[in-house]
């Protein structure tokens, strides 16, 4: 498992489809962490994803680390806007 | 200023609002730490919150620690409901 491969992007999916994600990462040989990574709306999606995967399915991950930061997102438009990310370090 | 006064709940209200009544504490005199707690849908709003204001308006701020955790909240039928948390605490 290279590196790259452990992010889980959250977007508009149902919550379950990111949690099912991790825990086939986790699952796999050798996995030790995964990356959920999401900006705007979906930082909350993010937030229940760690909450539930941790309190309801595996309870042996640990929230390593949380960063949460700023992007500019290019409109149609042409005019750029600020938007909110969040990243959570989930780790065994 | 207690330990309680530095708390801002964030909810539904606009953006900079919150964002006022951060830098208002901070303006106080001694004031070296901001707690900002939200849940459900409000946690991007938060995130917004700390972003906006570091980003834009106190550049000496850091965001010393991020928190997730899951709250039950009774709903009105009597059954609960888990809902995620943040807490974002902010220093200068």
């Amino acid at each position: 498992m290279t590196e790259e491969q452990n992010i889980v992007y959250v977007g508009r999916k149902p919550v379950m489809s990111y949690v099912l994600a991790i825990i086939t990462y986790f699952n796999a040989p050798n996995a030790k962490e995964v990356v959920l990574k999401a900006r705007g709306r979906a930082i909350t999606t993010a937030v229940d994803v760690a909450e539930i995967t941790r309190r309801r399915f595996m309870e042996k991950i640990k929230i390593s680390k949380i960063v949460i930061g700023t992007e500019e997102v290019k409109e149609e438009d042409g005019r750029t806007r600020a938007v909110s990310t969040i990243e959570v370090l989930l780790s065994i």
